[in-house]
């Protein structure tokens, strides 16, 4: 063993010897001070030196290659597996791969996490799903398992259809539902079927940058337009349309991410009538509508009378993520290029997956689940509001969104939101700074750091926003009066 | 009711009255001798007239709507949903998409369809895979959902990379696969990650027309090198690399398709060298090695010693199609692209499918599933031959494939395929025409038509090759002597 490394295990503790040991070699490996295809100390040696079994050392070393840490080699040993590479890996697939290619975040496993949005397990409605897969199996047979039609398994696009006229008053044909798994796939679906390279197309800027990704993957020049408090700057957005003609506009308007800010209904109206003016097609990504605090809020698609909006629903967000399943409303005009699309990119989404959603749907588990998510991220709301109120006195300011998972903070020019983002996560907890969700096409304020509340409980919510606080106190500090304001931008 | 619409049902037959009275009325809705939003007769005045009771009326109605070829309205009656486009959309979704939305191939319920390679649904291990989906939801509950990492669920990667070494003899690290939703989804991923507008990219000619389709969405000029019947023409490929400097060449190399050929060892060996002395990445296509009915065939993935060879496999087409899974292999140089494009595409693959599929594996259901089906296909595969038989007398020419799920039978000059096509269409038989999978850069012999037994049972087998012969006959009387060789491209 290494003689300039001390680990020291703690018999007087509640955590068995062998996890704590196990513990501190991972914290080693991956520190890097045991590299990969090093061999680790011998069994009796390791025993040894910290006077415990050999037992001990091989029930960590047994963790240790569970968990993907080491590989053993019979009658050789025990070595380290290239750990910078496979920890890289370790990264969750939710909305913040941006985030993370680029370098900005990493998680680990004591992180208080408020970069997240998605939702912890135990809310997932785990019985009755099962419930409705052996209902599917036992009815279905082997026809749960066949290729469904390209655009969906009818059923489910009927109850969606049905879904759609109840909850949000949107008059949509099944025959004009496309089942996608997923939003990020609708995305990519209609950046396939309308983006030629060289075309402009316009987003909220701020915005979803999974949805930019996708858009420039196709060649397209993207445009943002300022997102105000009630919905984009309609004044800018008229006037970039008579110097670009976009292929269409990319808007959440509900909750927008990751602004949190709702479109007025005046703002809804104003820009649907511009669309129809300009014959701009609207797509709408509708990932939030159902999680509204106080009064509902209704999907632009459900006021859109010329069918200019393309409406884009996910069940996985704040459902089930791991199901990858949601739909797209298609436009006659592209009914057909979207089915191509989607053959193309998938043939079709899971059948069995959708057999399932549907009757998920026709059992009413759906609102169900709805309403126990809502309630109790409601609470979390509430919580987290009341915490940052002290952030006030350091000059933060936002506007409360009454939905939604996140809080989008504005910082005073005198606290850095990468600065900040930096110093939290020193302190293990993860926040986003807003820059990285800008379009750098104009001179807008990118000073936010978003705050969600997704993944985090509620007592790291508190503990949290403690933390937070006390990196904003360091920051404000140690800049002082003798800092200048120097614009990010 | 119309009064030149006559209406028979047959009291004698074993058939319920209601029964035969929808499928009659189907047919009338079908053929558009009923439109859209017309009224069907009132049930009253249509039982009298048929001289039934009213309740077979409406048994009839009710399944007519179950099946939605009508809808009601309270009160006022029965009416005529849209069938033509209704219809449209009952395609299935296999990889039979061109011909489908080109208009050459449309099915219907009674059709004896050897174009599908899908399996049928009674072969599907409904049993096995219910048992794993709820031991995955016992053992991780709400967990089962989360977001998998974007490469894919870690131990079903590990999983993976077990069976490839078990299997086939492919040595890869878990950490070099990347879980993809269905071999299409691969090919996409994989035109996002290597294509530029304008690039080249080499094809086998014929090919699968779903991966061209996926190239050219992405602006890749596609080059077609020749099949033959051990494997493409080494010499043309070696002459097109100089000239065009290609992306990549994607290959079916076990059991291509359409033409069922597989490559000569000598001529794997051969390409694999080409390949490393010219920089040329391969995309394999693996989706039918398991099917072999004689000696086993590996992957060319296997004989692999530089990374050149992007392995797609998908466990979708012979084991469950409405599951959408498979894998890629990923060569460290574009790792991150693959990742960042799936992302961009989809996020991730549905992670309760992963975890069950992962279970799957590790309890050996897959290996028992590919032997059960092996020997059922095994059955027909000699069954078909044996019908083809007679096709011989007609100057109809193939190569015994020795495995997979069709047939490539080369048509004498005086029959084209899409005249026997169309024939046998005519007669409710469904074949493919070769011509359709030729990419139109060579002048290629391209008077093929292709068999499958995917989706065909032993008795439509013998029938439906009856049919063909039939139609077969009839062609070539018709065209005589005096009919002259015209070259179709």
């Amino acid at each position: 063993m290494k003689n300039n490394i001390i680990i020291q295990l703690d018999k007087n503790l509640n955590k068995s010897l062998y996890i704590q040991l196990a513990d501190k070699l991972k914290k080693l490996i991956e520190d890097g001070v045991f590299q990969k295809d090093e061999k680790l100390p011998s069994i009796r040696s390791l025993a040894k030196k910290l006077e415990v079994n050999n037992i001990t050392i091989v029930n960590a070393y047994k963790l240790l290659e569970q968990e993907g840490y080491v590989y053993s080699k019979k009658g050789s040993g025990t070595y380290v597996k290239r750990q910078d590479e496979d920890l890289s890996l370790n990264y969750l697939a939710d909305e913040n791969m941006e985030l993370m290619t680029s370098g900005i975040l990493s998680l680990s496993k004591n992180s208080i996490n408020f970069a997240s949005v998605s939702p912890t397990p135990e809310l997932f409605p785990v019985e009755e799903f099962k419930q409705v897969l052996i209902e599917v199996l036992d009815r279905d047979k082997g026809k749960a398992f066949v290729y469904p039609e390209i655009n969906g398994y009818g059923p489910l696009r009927e109850s969606i259809s049905c879904f759609l006229k109840d909850n949000y008053y949107i008059d949509i044909e099944a025959s004009k539902i496309q089942i996608i798994s997923g939003g990020q796939q609708g995305i990519d679906l209609l950046a396939k079927t309308l983006i030629q390279p060289g075309d402009y197309v316009f987003v909220e800027n701020p915005t979803y940058s999974g949805a930019v990704a996708a858009f420039e993957s196709r060649g397209a020049k993207i445009i943002g337009i300022p997102m105000e408090h009630d919905g984009i700057n309609l004044d800018e957005l008229k006037k970039y349309i008579d110097m670009y003609h976009p292929k269409f506009l990319y808007t959440m308007p509900n909750y927008q991410s990751p602004t949190t800010y709702s479109y007025s209904e005046e703002k809804k109206k104003e820009l649907l009538d511009l669309a129809h003016k300009n014959d701009l097609y609207i797509i709408e990504d509708d990932f939030m509508s159902d999680l509204s605090y106080t009064d509902k809020k209704l999907p632009l698609k459900s006021m859109d009378k010329y069918d200019q909006v393309i409406y884009i629903k996910s069940f996985s967000k704040i459902l089930m993520p791991g199901l990858r399943l949601g739909f797209l409303t298609t436009p006659e005009k592209f009914f057909r290029d979207i089915i191509k699309a989607k053959h193309t990119t998938d043939i079709s989404s899971s059948g069995f997956i959708q057999r399932a959603f549907d009757l998920f749907l026709r059992e009413n588990f759906w609102k169900q689940h709805i309403e126990r998510v809502k309630k109790d991220y409601n609470e979390k709301y509430k919580l987290i509001l009341k915490e940052i109120n002290n952030f006030k006195k350091y000059n933060i300011n936002f506007k409360k969104p009454d939905g939604g998972l996140s809080l989008w903070l504005e910082l005073p020019s005198d606290i850095s939101c990468i600065e900040l983002y930096n110093e939290c996560a020193n302190n293990d907890v993860i926040i986003v700074p807003g820059e990285i969700f800008f379009i750098d096409n104009n001179n807008s304020k990118t000073n936010f750091i978003r705050l969600s509340f997704g993944s985090v409980n509620k007592k790291q919510i508190v503990e949290g926003i403690n933390v937070i606080e006390n990196c904003i106190a360091k920051l404000k500090g140690g800049n002082d009066e003798n800092t200048k304001f120097i614009p990010l931008i």
